[in-house]
Order: structure tokens, then C-alpha cells, then sequence
């Protein structure tokens, strides 16, 4: 190195090093330049949000050094390509519920939601404490490349919008029904006739009555797209996304190529999306429901009958896929096990006290 | 400054600045370091694990820049005087359940949990989307110099434990029970003569039968403390603690020395704290609460009636406390009009989902 271009250097690093008390910290830090593309709109603002957050979030944390563009679905790529365009290295990240790739490889539908799975809370403890994450990543990185963190929760959504009452499982034959997945498979079990749509095309299907009902996710969301306007019957518990976890999916190379700050510093902006999301749902539902009821929907619980035999549906799909993939039977077998001990203590302490609440409350 | 000593640091910044890919980034940030002092002692792993999870993740953010050595009660300060200390400087930081400092200003009590209060989520949602957090610290801060920042939850704890049984309202009168706060000013009303004890004298005043019956938190916390050996019966739910929340306390003139990187840093550290000690402990409660049953703990639920008239008395006292207090009302009103809403919400899709997956898994 030449003496002037060594002082010069020098001199920059000396004066950002020794300005007494001065915020600006990061003058060595490296300058990283990320995309992330989200599978959702900007109109939804709690999922989409979540990404934003992160990216919003790694930016103050780095005093704006690193950086992540969050780019909606269809900008960079179409919202069910996130994987793809991870795996590949179109973008370095993606923000997306796994279970869309569930055509790829059906254990992609475990990360999300399956029939009759974990609560927002129960999978929170699966992933962190668990065991979850190590597992699931295993997975990801193994067979795709990608590492997947938690970010993001919807809670349990809602069974959907249906034109007719559903009084038992007479009403589910030939029910042509927008779900998909593992939901799909369990319900055909039934009779239901599984539609795959995108959600441009959910409303006007309804209205022209191609279709008889359509899930989507939350009430927050569903006032949005309008179903209310085509579809009576508002129809409650979504019994297959007890509480759907949203991630983020970071390409590994990326991932390896960041200094050990920056991972931190991104996984940590992940937890706080993730509870970003959950909280803003929960902190929005409430109000949209009211407005929804108000408006004339008629709120539907699934008649048990329904539900128990999903049950066992579910479990008839639970046992061919396993037979089918040894990668969901692991993971399979850990989360439904994982279950059983969190049911055993929610239904003593928490499901006990949120259900005096919600009779106590019930005039309030 | 003179030209060696110039050279000589220039030299110190040029070095770490310029290392081509070399993943050590933080040359140039200040090193700070704080002490945390927390309310809980290391044994109970889940809630002091909180703090010592804020501690790691800062320092990982940072490349070991930002240090936070955790303390556990009784090394700097009683567990009761974490306010204290970090109100008066003696340690920048603290961890512990703002309800301790009910004593000080009853308002405190709605900052950890209150009779019939928000359950976990719920309480996540009202601090960060409901503007619960905002509200508040505009009290910490303006009364106290302190600023909250939510770092865990245990969940609806349990009832405690009872040496006789509670099969109605009449049991309750000259109750010598251990509890304190808004929840023992409830029950007084109803005749129970609350005792407050410290952790470490529950166990010996519960074999002497100079106490009828304590609450500690939860089954992974009260198996360690031993109380099944003294107390048959372990009541359930917790109706004055439904999702106790705890939070980091930092001084704020601390706060404010912090360059803007290192507060965002210690934001999402609190996040990743929050996380952790609510999944801990649902991955742990389970099987302690498995142990106590097959070890002969006679799991009881509260009788309606006693939660009922509990629930009146609990108005009560929140009447009174407003009348004392004009934060206390402020707060009060915004917390439990948040709290209308969630059930409103929860009522419907969450509970029901919870509560069939606790039948339908009930033989699992």
C-alpha cells in the first residue's frame, strides 16, 4: 500500500472512529443491497406488512447499510413463484406461506397449516422451543436451498363464505368449494369438490354461483375482497389453519454470505414481524367482524357432525402422505406429537379461562 | 491532536476498515456496557431466561460492542427494588413484573396483569397495535424516568395451590391465602385474608398450616418450588392472572445515550426475549403438569361462583383504584375497552377451535 493512499484511508477511518458521542456507528459495516418478494398484495396489510416490517426494521438496526427492497406479488415474480425465484437466486428473499408449495413437496404444507394442527401460540412454542425450526430447516435447506424463519401469524381464520347453509354432511356432496391443499384432500374425503382459484377470480365465481363457497383467510381481509356482497353464510372455525404461520425464505448462499451481525440483526427483524402480524389481525378483526354483521352476514358455526368427520379425514390424508413422503411423515409425527401435550395443558388452564371471559364478557 | 498519536489511531481505524470480506463490521461502533438487574433468580429458567436472551441477542447484534451483563435478584438489588435501580442509574436496565411496584402507583398493576385481564395475545396485541405501549410509557416515563419494553409472558398461570378444598363461596371466608396486588384487594372482598410472603417462605408456611393455600405462576415453575408436597390441590385457572406480561425497564436517560442503531437493537433483543419466555414455557408446562398429576395432585376447577362473584369484586376495585388514580382510569378504560373487542373476536373463531381440538384430542 502507498503511503498517501494509506493516510487518506486512514483519515476516514480515524474520524468516524473518534467523534465523541456521535450516533453514526456504522461507518465499517458493509453496504448490503437485498430483494424480497412477497406472494401478497399491498393491499393486505398485516401479511404484506409483515415483510415491510422486517425490511424496515433490519434498516434501523443498521443504520440503513442493510438494505431489503420489499417488492408485492407479481413485481419481481408471481406470488406463488417465491420459492422458486429464492431457490434460484432471483431475489435473496421471499416472505410466503409455504403451504403454497405444497405441489412440490407435500411437507411444505406442515410450516404453514394443516387440518386440525397448532394454534398461532402452540406453533410459535413448536418452532422456538420445540424443536420446530431445527427440523423444518433441515428440510428446506436440504431439498431447496432455502432457510426459512418465522414471520408471521394469521390465527386461526375463518371456514369461509358459503351461498347455502351447511346443517351436515349431506350439504357437503358435490359442494363446490374454493379450498385447497391438504384441506382440499381432507374435504373431498367428504364429497366437496375442491375449486383452485386466484383470488381475482373468487368474487365473480361466487356471484355467478360457479362456485357454491370460498375460504380465504381472516375478516380483516374478507371485507376487503367483498364476499359479503355475493355469499350470506360467513361460516367459523377455518378448522384447517388453526393458526397458518407466514415465513420468510432466504436463499442459504445469501444467507452464509452475511456477517454474523447482519444474520442476528434479520432474524431478530423476522421475530418482530412475526409479531407484528399476529397482533395487527388480532388488533383489526375484532372491528371488521362488527362491520361484517352489521352489514347482514350471518355468522355459522360448522355443525359438529362436519367437523368430526373431517377429523378423520384428516387422519386418512395424514397416513398417505406419510406413505408417500418420509420427509412429512418426520415432521408429521413431531408436530402432532408435539399437539398432544400442548392440548393437555391449554384445555386445563387456557381454554378454561378464555372461555369464562368469553361468557362473563358475553353482554359487554 | 498531535501528529504521532493521530497516525497511531488512523491506523487502528484504516485496519478494521478495509479487510476485504471480512465479516468483522463493527470497528467503528461504540463499546457499551450495562448492567441488567432482574426481579427472578437463575433457577427459574423461562422468566430469568428472558433477560439473559435480550443480553445474547444484543451482544450477537452488535459483535460483542453492546455487552448487557445479567443479574439475578439479590447480586445488585432485591428483586423488589429493580425500579429503584434503574430509575436512580444504579443499573441502566431491569427485568422483572411491573406489577411488584403496585405499592408505588396502583397503575403499575396494569402494566403485568390484572383480575380478568387480557391473555397472552391478546396483551401482545394491545401493546403493539392497540396502543397500549405508547399509553403505557407516556406513564414510566413521565412518572418514573423509565421506559417499558415488553419481554415476556407466562400465560394464564394457575390458581394455586389449596390444602382444602374450594367448593363455593363459603370456603373462602378466613382463607389465609398468598397473594397480593389488585388480586388479593379482590378477594379480601370476599373474604379471604390475603398473605404476602416471599418466594422462599411459601413452602414452609403451607406445611405449618400457618397459610391455607399460595399461587406461585405456572406447573414448570411451582413443581420446582415443591409444593405438591405440602398442598393436595392445584386450582385452576389463574382468573386474576390471565396472561401476565413482563418487561425490560431501562433508564432513560440510557436509553436516550444509545445511538439509534443500538435502540433498535435492543428493541427487537425485548421481541425476541417476549418470544422466547411464552414458548418456553408452553413447551415445558405440559409435561411438569403431567408429573404433578402422576405424582397425586388433585387438579381442580375454580367453582363458577366463586369466579363469578370474583368478577364483581374486581370491578370494585378497579372503581376504587380509578377514583385514587387518574392514570390508573386512563389506563383501565383503554385496556379493558381493547379487551371488549378481542373477545368479541376470540369468542367466535379462536375458542371454538381450541375448545373442539381439546375434545376431540382429549383421548390422545
Amino acid at each position: 500500500m502507498q503511503r498517501r493512499s494509506f493516510i487518506q484511508k486512514a483519515a476516514v477511518g480515524a474520524a468516524a472512529g473518534t467523534i465523541a458521542g456521535a450516533p453514526a456507528i456504522v461507518s465499517a459495516q458493509p453496504q448490503i443491497r437485498w430483494r424480497l418478494a412477497s406472494s401478497f398484495p399491498k393491499s393486505l396489510d398485516a401479511i404484506f406488512g409483515a415483510g415491510e416490517v422486517v425490511s424496515r426494521r433490519v434498516s434501523a438496526m443498521t443504520g440503513g447499510k442493510f438494505q431489503i427492497s420489499v417488492h408485492a406479488a407479481g413485481e419481481i415474480v408471481p406470488g406463488l413463484q417465491v420459492l422458486d425465484a429464492v431457490q434460484n437466486g432471483t431475489v435473496e428473499m421471499g416472505h410466503t406461506a409455504v403451504y403454497y408449495f405444497f405441489g412440490k413437496e407435500p411437507t411444505w404444507a406442515l410450516g404453514t397449516a394443516v387440518p386440525f394442527g397448532l394454534n398461532a401460540r402452540q406453533y410459535n412454542a413448536w418452532w422456538h422451543q420445540g424443536g420446530g425450526d431445527k427440523l423444518f430447516n433441515e428440510f428446506t435447506t436440504g431439498k431447496f436451498g432455502v432457510h426459512a424463519l418465522l414471520t408471521g401469524n394469521t390465527g386461526a381464520q375463518m371456514g369461509g363464505w358459503f351461498r347455502k347453509e351447511i346443517n351436515g354432511l349431506d350439504d357437503l356432496k358435490g359442494l363446490k368449494f374454493r379450498i385447497a391443499g391438504v384441506a382440499g384432500m381432507m374435504l373431498a374425503k367428504l364429497g366437496v369438490v375442491p375449486q383452485q382459484l386466484a383470488a381475482g377470480d373468487i368474487y365473480s365465481s361466487l356471484e355467478k354461483g360457479a362456485i357454491d363457497a370460498a375460504e380465504w383467510t381472516v375478516p380483516h381481509d374478507d371485507e376487503k375482497l367483498g364476499f359479503q356482497k355475493v355469499a350470506k353464510y360467513y361460516y367459523y372455525p377455518g378448522f384447517w389453519e388453526g393458526g397458518p404461520a407466514l415465513h420468510s425464505l432466504v436463499n442459504t448462499k445469501a444467507m452464509a454470505s452475511l456477517p454474523p451481525e447482519y444474520k442476528a440483526i434479520l432474524e431478530a427483524a423476522c421475530e418482530e414481524g412475526n409479531a407484528y402480524m399476529m397482533s395487527r389481525y388480532d388488533a383489526l378483526n375484532a372491528a371488521a367482524l362488527k362491520r361484517l354483521i352489521g352489514g347482514g352476514v350471518q355468522l355459522k358455526r360448522f355443525p359438529n357432525a362436519v367437523m368430526e368427520a373431517s377429523y378423520k379425514a384428516a387422519q386418512e390424508v395424514y397416513a398417505d402422505l406419510s406413505a408417500k413422503s418420509a420427509d412429512f411423515k418426520k415432521i408429521h409425527d413431531h408436530y402432532f406429537g408435539f399437539q398432544r401435550d400442548q392440548i393437555a395443558w391449554f384445555r386445563v388452564n387456557e381454554n378454561t379461562f378464555d372461555d369464562f371471559m368469553a361468557q362473563v364478557r358475553r353482554g359487554g
